[in-house]
């Protein structure tokens, strides 16, 4: 890339040109006979299996952690938390340990001058719906290395040979710190020659970031690695944000989701500011993660069948047994986690200054790497709290759960990562309150724009998996001369 | 503040204006005399003591740890590093484990419409010259929780009470990942109304930016608190940074030192390519620590004395024994850390686009953080090497020590934290390359711009305490019009 190019802002605009554009080298109906020939083809199976009778895992005597025989993948281990943050300073519980850094990344490629994503069909053991859209590859290093001996996976070394491709997103990214022990992901996006012919494997199609957004209305649907990867993408300047679900909404769109890429442009607060409120929490609140042997976390019990909580509430590691014809090895046998339902992931968002602002969580988790990170304005699990003790419930519940239809921005149901979590089900939400509305915020609680949010993704360790997938479902805003923009291509270039 | 200011910049032309103004409410030969003055009436005595006959410290039997009756301040620990960064795949070392975040802050007001900064005359146990100046606020949790029984520091409350003063910077930033266990301070700059009446304690005085500044270009004055509290400043946009000591070199300053604070602009790599290059390191390095008992620390011996390395590398853990007539206790005792001597932290710099670009080194050091920091191109002490075998000196070592006076932009010994180090100076560098010299890099150097660092520096733990060092050393380049520009006050207000 050249020095113009850099200046002129030509990977920000690359990715605001492909989000305008809804049809790409293939049509979204296209894209959806597809995908049904794909779940046709794709023969799976996966059974609960008794963690006592999974192959290849065992539990380790002296610590009772739950680990594989190569010693690798991840393991269920036990950490003891204390914090000041919330309403509990003290407990134990089972964690995944993974310290492995995966990758997750698209392979792009301009065709007929639009960048378009190489996206993947994926089977995982834990979705609720077989196949979901994934990034090209994703990979833990385990994977990489073939230690479980299977196939290499296609299209790696896009991203692993920096001679191959331009890396145009690179950032290490968090996961689910309630459920991973300070585990990070690469989340990568590299752009391939547009005369570099590529293999399209029967499993991956190019889609445009356009079509991604409109696949986002979608329950389900796009993968959480997916979203993730997408979260990390920033825009050229003077671009405007939508939410996906209201394209089914057009006068809200028209009128509400308005926010400039331009860094505290119109922000209620500095960006100095926000890092100054973030370095109070963590100046306040301590978290202490020590890892501990399984067998000696209190509360928890293995049964042979599952490890869970004694009041069956928060998670259970379970075991599945998996039969599956596109993967690197066709059948094997894992723990995951199944967390208690009715998740929901929500941010409350209100006009301010003519730019609408989120309403961010500052958020002690005991996997964190850094103590706080920024969460959705609610993120919580219904089954969690007792129905007959309302106050018990975390703030905004009411605002969030009792918003209005028209409030309602945006409202999906999205998985959270299969190879690790078991039908585990968010409800993801964006609710707009009035401009009238005024809200008392306790202390970890700040508004900030999508700029701003957007500029604490590109430095990791700040905004947590939550909130970045529920920034992923915000498309942009498409100009009404773009709207109908598409490709007139029914067969993509290999 | 209102949002109309926000959008102005209020804060950043603030700071700009302060930088550009050399003689403040006091002209640099009062604050000479004053200083003088305060050397002279500061009581104070540093003798050696063997760590054995320390009082209030003591050798833990079962770990063999230094540490405090009190059991806070800090701790002298042992910690076993494993990492596949640089020729040394294992060692053990002592560290200083101090958990706690502690306060450095200046307080500012405006005085004629110029922000003032009021610094303190403190003395170190460590410093070699008694006083340096410090930030108004210099405090350790144990301090202002009052352990040790003494004085409340005062101007504290503007720190703590948000209502006394506006928050201009508050960032964590982490010290010597070598000597320090994942150390952090919070680094604070608040503003009180330009009407409030504020004591102004003997030790104290109000001084501009533009003037700390000049003082950055005596050896061992501005004390390391201060340092990395004025590297958080950010500017407002279009101005040109200098290096200080080139008010002494006025032809070099005219033609070189430019660089605007615009991210990305001009600069030869996308900030998005640096996120990618950390990434990439930090994927690829691995660093483990872990605490274990000073006594089971292989190659290192307490004999009584002091805690050193066999070889009489590295540094040594010594006992000091303290008498000071200005400090919240007259007398104490202490351990401290003496390191080899020779030390040197440089940055080689070159200009490209017309702007200067710093050649930045990524580092493991145990005590990071993230495995990761940002240095300087040069970060060594010279008696860590064997002169016998050039061939281990760190890269860029003869570049850096051969350059010839006329590339040799900035040059002063500086001291590090007197309350840890004990007489620990090194040399402070920036050294120009002509622009035809092209330099090989290994794969963990990287060029930014100044504007880039400054914007690494405002997300923390990105850039070192030693890097963070030199770029406080750069100060803004002085229109013409405005060199001369001083108050007509020989007092200040209080």
């Amino acid at each position: 890339m050249t020095i113009l190019e850099i200046h002129n802002g030509v990977v920000e605009r690359a990715f605001r040109d492909s989000a305008l554009v809804v049809e790409g080298c293939v049509s979204l109906s296209e894209f959806n006979r597809w995908l049904d020939e794909r779940r046709a083809v794709t023969k799976f199976s996966v059974t609960k299996t008794p963690l006592a009778d999974l192959q290849g895992w065992h539990v380790e005597p002296e610590t009772g952690n739950l680990v594989h025989k190569s010693g690798r993948f991840f393991r269920i281990e036990g950490v003891n938390v204390t914090t000041n943050f919330g309403p509990t300073p003290h407990w134990m519980q089972p964690i995944i340990n993974q310290p492995e850094i995966g990758i997750l990344g698209f392979v792009t490629k301009k065709i007929e001058g639009v960048l378009h994503f190489l996206v993947q069909a994926k089977m995982e053991p834990g979705n609720i719906n077989t196949l979901q859209l994934s990034p090209t590859v994703q990979a833990t290093k385990s994977n990489y290395t073939q230690v479980h001996g299977g196939n290499r996976p296609p299209y790696l070394d896009y991203f692993l040979d920096r001679s191959k491709a331009r890396v145009l997103v690179d950032q290490l990214q968090s996961e689910q710190g309630s459920r991973f022990l300070r585990k990070r992901n690469r989340n990568m996006i590299v752009e391939i020659d547009k005369d570099e012919r590529i293999e399209v494997l029967p499993d991956f199609i190019w889609l445009t970031l356009g079509q991604l957004f409109e696949l986002l209305l979608t329950d389900n649907l796009v993968n959480m690695d997916s979203r993730t990867v997408l979260s990390c993408i920033r825009y050229a300047d003077g671009v405007e944000y939508v939410c996906a679900a209201s394209t089914a909404q057009e006068d809200f769109r028209e009128s509400v989701y308005v926010s400039s890429t331009a860094v505290d442009t119109m922000a209620v607060n500095r960006m100095d500011n926000i890092v100054s409120w973030l370095t109070q929490m963590k100046t306040q609140y301590e978290l202490k993660t020590t890892r501990v042997p399984l067998k000696d976390v209190d509360d928890w019990l293995f049964d042979g069948d599952r490890i869970r909580h004694k009041d069956g509430k928060f998670f259970s590691v379970v075991g599945v047994s998996v039969q599956a014809s596109n993967r690197e090895v066709g059948c094997w046998q894992q723990p995951l986690i199944e967390s208690g339902k009715g998740g929901v992931l929500a941010f409350l968002c209100q006009k301010m200054n003519g730019v609408l602002h989120f309403l961010v969580q500052g958020r002690v988790e005991p996997g964190n790497f850094d103590c706080i990170e920024m969460a959705p304005t609610l993120q919580c699990t219904r089954a969690n709290y007792d129905p007959q003790h309302p106050e018990s419930f975390p703030p905004f519940y009411e605002t969030v759960m009792g918003a209005l239809p028209t409030q309602i921005r945006y409202s999906t149901f999205q998985s959270e990562e299969g190879g690790r979590f078991y039908h585990d089900v968010n409800r993801y939400m964006v609710v707009e309150l009035d401009t009238e509305c005024v809200l008392e915020l306790p202390d970890n609680y700040v508004w900030m724009t999508i700029a701003q949010l957007k500029e604490f993704i590109r430095f990791n360790n700040y905004v947590n998996i939550e909130a970045r997938g529920l920034v992923s479902c915000l498309g942009l805003k498409r100009p009404p001369t773009l709207r109908a923009r598409h490709l007139h291509h029914s067969l993509c270039p290999t």
